[in-house]
């Protein structure tokens, strides 16, 4: 898989993206990088990409004519046209099913806005707008790399031998149950018994009770569209109805 | 305002921070950031910070102790206690309100996971759980720095004079309205008549409608909480009755 990204700050991604997990996954050929500067598509002596809003108020904008430009020059390069991403609040909330959707495309350009926006006419080069949640962010260079990390981890190979992407938070469509290490005890504070029984069965049907509590009691706005059956999702909501309790983090 | 992380990374977060609104704003002294490496409070010759978890299952987690440890010493350092953030899916979606919150504080200390998860005692630790959307990361590091950026551009100064964290998506509830520049027809798409009017009032008039459709179309459940008129709501929700038309992005 191939990822891009267009910005004018290019220099951003390469840090994290050679780190960890991240740096593995791309040294094993698992997906590719490529950051463009935006600037590389201006015609005047500044390279200048923002302008004063029509209309008035307060920052600058970005202007359209230099996405058209590198979004057509960027798209004529490779074999496959690029998936072309923008993100704006008013875009698609992002959440694993987005994730996972990406992951099966080959090639995405992640366009990352500054200042105060983008000039609304660019984002009809966009293929999809995705929204990373309800909050503002001086750019759009976290929110690709944010983008990358969910996908690049569900990306065969990536995690490992030693990790997993199935058994973990959404894979359900629930939370994930509550995890625990060593020591057993740790300064008055003990690991729920049955963990330590060796009793597979009932490891496996503590930890579905609690996936299902936690969720109840914490997101019960995610039970509706679990992928649990109809005893669990009525025990489930009975949890949530009757609301949030104690910590129910320690099981 | 004082950032604080700890992580296995602590060297993955300077690039973004030393860079164009944050690097600024850091320089200026609006905010200080400070990155612990979480393997300072190991005590074996590999600085181990993980072990298989309880119970079976793939991966590993982050044991407990290093995180009661190295949190009790760096909250005893300097006059005041860091509010410490955990994240987890399971925890409060970070939004817009919840940047605003921490941006009231004095000390933060983000507190970021690798590997399949922390043990759930030392989330016992947390001032507050954060979650950053319904996705799953390869460690909390990004999340921190999408934190510090939503909350450093709120405090007074971050964003320059020329800059506005009033007149924005989620300041009244609503998504921004739409923006355009120069030039005022690119290849046959031309900005909204009214903006080149110069008619200050019918301008303002045309962006706050703007904004209503733009969130009755595409987030109509931001307008419960939106702070609008009555009026405006109630032509909002029949906005949202009539559902998703055309692209609204061109006004």
């Amino acid at each position: 898989m191939r990822f891009e990204t267009l910005s004018v700050f290019p220099g951003v991604f390469e840090p994290y993206l050679s780190t960890s997990i991240m740096g593995r996954a791309r040294e094993a050929g698992i997906f590719e990088f490529e950051a463009y500067d935006l600037r590389d598509w201006t015609h005047d002596r500044h390279r200048t990409v923002d302008d004063a809003p029509f209309g008035g108020g307060a920052g600058m904008l970005m202007a359209a004519p230099p996405f058209f430009e590198s979004i057509a020059d960027i798209s004529s390069r490779g074999d496959a046209k690029p998936h072309v991403v923008f993100f704006s609040p008013a875009g698609r909330p992002f959440d694993e099913a987005c994730a996972r959707e990406l992951s099966e495309r080959d090639r995405v350009l992640l366009v990352c806005g500054r200042y105060e926006g983008i000039d609304e006419r660019a984002f009809s080069l966009a293929d999809e707008v995705i929204s990373l949640g309800d909050y503002v962010l001086t750019g759009g260079e976290l929110a690709a790399m944010v983008v990358i990390d969910a996908v690049v981890r569900l990306l065969p190979g990536a995690l490992g031998d030693e990790m997993s992407s199935v058994d973990e938070s959404f894979s359900d469509g629930l939370l994930e149950y509550a995890q625990y290490t060593r020591p057993a005890d740790y300064d008055g504070m003990s690991v729920p018994p049955v963990l330590l029984s060796g009793n597979h069965a009932e490891i496996a049907a503590w930890r579905r009770e609690n996936a299902l509590e936690r969720t109840a009691l914490m997101r019960p706005d995610l039970l509706e569209s679990a992928d649990i059956s109809d005893e669990e999702r009525a025990r489930a909501m009975e949890l949530a109805r009757m609301g949030k309790r104690g910590d129910v983090r320690d099981g």
